[in-house]
């Protein structure tokens, strides 16, 4: 690891907090309009953070490095642990009694766009508070979408090389191209939003929550403003709308950049979004089925209840609309099931994600062929595209840590004292970024107050891992990485 | 399909039935010593299964079929199918009250070596019955080794081509060198067995449970002739003969027939070895400091239970000394994900095993290493081999199968009302072939009796599945399969 390197990754960093510190200057006023005192501990951190931030910035400046890969990764590390630190000082400072593991936790939980929370009693929590979190979301959001369309690609993570943008997207001035993509994503991103909050209010939420609730939702996050979540609203209507904006915000984000750039429908095409939104309706059905037969309320009810909770779960949002750890033993394996699968590339949500479930699938199908067959041709494919081997390779190894990752978290769990559900449950909703997980302790109902500092540590640790498609991070971790 | 294909496929199956059904005559025989009248019932199958085999034996007669694969893999799923159904029919007429459904279960149990039981009162059960299901035992021990050791390795399912015989192992005169590494499998089994047995009873056993416990200790099965397993014999140096006798047949066989016809110790620098009993011995040694500090036996005691209990979960024996799910969050979360790992290639157990584990270990070692250096080259060890693509692949399809079943398996138990842990559990601890789960109801101090027919049909299928490294029974499932 060369010197440079490490200081250009501090360097960018340190910029980027300093941006963050600033963006406390909203919850604050927010505080100072609802008169709330929580607006001084924003100030004062915004002056701490950012004056380290700043500090550290003035230190590490220098000229602009060669952009390599060990750059790369260390940048996107560095981004996302400095932004969930930032985050975490406004929350442990203030008014509401927060160890710092449980800062800690909620800020990751916020800027990894998981939704998982430590705070009980959101109804009467300061509304600064509540509105960093959900900019925290939405940022976190925000983040992701850039990483995917611009970064990881160039990386080569698990499998993601595939998602390159394609020399015809870009055309024949690529950095021009990349700019008005980067101005058409942004605008594509803040319209959702304001749609989404509008709607939201329309159908009977207050600006604040519809505002809150929005951004949450944009980010596939699902940090809420109230304990009940969505059930908070009793409102079907509401239900619908979330589950159409959730549904959205699961979609590769490219699809609805390359329409408005370039007016050019194809990217609708892409297979992961008609096999997502195929087994989001599967599983809805056959759970609003289910409930309809077991608990007699009636079908409607049932379905929006259904469809709502399952592409909250699907799009790794985590809303609720009520304790579906209560709806029966299917639901709960169907949604323990869900919480794995996740929505589509390029979008704010995190799991497996479906790209990676059709490849591996194709993957199966033509292993057993070559088994009956071994000499004939048995490509693995992608729609109307031959997967390559190193895509494959890439989808594998993302399979194979997401897998193993969520054994040794939860054999890390059961040794801090969690029972082996909630361990298992625990580590696999925050790797996949969803939030609530299948028990009733932890579930939609529940918060992860439940758990010690040390347990939140690991989980932390878990929903970044996660969200920077593990192998961004676990790479940092190899000998090599380090070796100049 | 070749119909000729089918018909000599069925015959092979219909002969090895009528050895089966003759086996009968020995529980038959032990009811007579012992007074049961169900002795009548052994002659009664043994008529019934064996006529009906020798019938079927016979209208399929034809010349030696030319040797292909989808014969390979019609007849290895074949052979299973008979002997779970021959198995099946004494169980079920038995003065033992049992459905179809769960005799099935029991027969798939022996013969599959999991060791999941429905009987409850094995104290008191006819001999002649524990005796079948021991023998059921170590007959489907016997087929896994030379399966493993012969066929598996030419039809190229889950990576097991990496384990073909060296032409230097065989030697100039391959058929001859077969015949004698066969005769030396069939002595060595057999031996081990009998040393097993006179261990057992010299450390206290009768001579009848010695016999039992043997059988199912070399074939890592668990099934046992009390319902509490081991813990009914409340002996601290049994279990550590138990614990010896289950690791060794954890262990490739091919070692041991190498050493005894080429007098070679080569075979036992096999990387799986070392990192099977390294996993072992961690885990163990784990579990008794956890057993120590939280329960306050004494630290032999937990020793002998720790090492007793891991060496039977990841050699997927499934003996009980104790309620382990009893014994804190820890250990149950180390006995879950213990549950899928087992042991090595080439023995009786199963799970996805060590030489799998290392090579998956490896390929996410080389893939992180890929991501810092694209160009670099980064082959997968296994030792001093490079493991081909081929071989990776197949690893890699069985890993991928393994938890898309055990997923699978979860979604369909708890659509048949059972809760997510039980479900998950279950479905794991069936497809490994280890026998008890991790709740207080299917574990080792409950049974699978808990489970409707539909349930336990599930279970038998994944047990198949297990058993058979998965691949060979989905190709089947395969159109192209039976395509001509």
């Amino acid at each position: 690891m060369n010197a440079t390197i490490f200081r250009s990754a501090i360097n960018i960093a340190a910029i980027s907090g300093i941006y963050l510190s600033l963006a406390m200057l909203i919850p604050a006023a927010i505080d100072v309009y609802f008169g709330n005192p929580d607006s001084t501990i924003f100030l004062l951190s915004a002056f701490m953070t950012g004056g380290l931030s700043l500090i550290t910035a003035a230190a590490t400046r220098a000229g602009p490095p060669p952009f390599n890969k060990r750059l790369g990764f260390l940048v996107v590390n560095l981004l996302w642990i400095v932004a969930c630190l930032i985050g975490a000082v406004p929350l442990w400072l203030s008014s509401i009694d927060l160890t710092f593991g449980q800062a800690l936790f909620e800020s990751v939980s916020a800027v990894s766009t998981t939704g998982a929370t430590v705070i009980v009693g959101l109804d009467d929590a300061p509304p600064g508070i509540l509105m960093w979190r959900s900019m925290l979301h939405w940022l976190g959001g925000i983040g992701i979408l850039a990483l995917g369309l611009f970064i990881m690609p160039y990386l080569r993570v698990g499998g993601m090389s595939f998602f390159k943008l394609e020399s015809s997207d870009i055309g024949d001035k690529p950095f021009a191209r990349i700019a008005s993509y980067t101005r058409a994503f942004i605008a594509i991103y803040v319209a959702i939003t304001l749609v989404c909050a509008i709607v939201y209010a329309a159908l009977g939420m207050s600006r604040f929550d519809a505002l809150n609730h929005a951004m949450s939702t944009v980010a596939t996050g699902g940090l809420s403003t109230h304990d009940a979540s969505f059930g908070h609203f009793k409102s079907l209507p509401l239900l619908w709308a979330a589950t159409f904006f959730m549904t959205l915000s699961s979609l590769p984000f490219s699809v609805l950049i390359v329409f408005v750039v370039r007016r050019r429908f194809d990217a609708l095409r892409d297979p992961q979004i008609r096999v997502f939104l195929a087994y989001l309706v599967l599983f809805s059905i056959a759970a609003s089925i289910y409930l309809r037969l077991t608990s007699g309320i009636d079908f409607h009810e049932a379905l929006a209840h259904s469809f709502f909770t399952v592409s909250s779960i699907l799009s790794t949002t985590g809303f609720a609309s009520d304790d579906y750890t209560q709806w029966g033993h299917f639901i709960v394996a169907l949604a323990f099931v869900a919480t794995f699968m996740g929505g589509c590339s390029g979008s704010t949500s995190g799991g497996i994600k479906a790209y990676r479930l059709i490849i591996l699938f194709n993957f199966l199908r033509s292993g057993l062929y070559r088994l009956i067959y071994p000499d004939g041709v048995h490509a693995v494919r992608y729609g109307q595209r031959t997967v390559d081997l190193e895509v494959q390779r890439g989808v594998f190894l993302f399979f194979l840590t997401y897998v193993a990752l969520s054994a040794l978290g939860a054999i890390v769990l059961g040794l801090l004292g969690y029972d082996v559900l909630t361990a298992i449950s625990a580590a696999a909703t925050s790797l996949s970024n969803v939030g609530p997980g299948v028990t009733e302790a932890i579930g939609p109902a529940g918060t992860f107050a439940i758990f010690s500092d040390a347990a939140l540590y690991v989980l932390s640790f878990l929903m970044l891992l996660g969200r920077l498609e593990i192998l961004t991070v676990l790479v940092v971790f190899t000998p090599l990485f380090w070796k100049s």
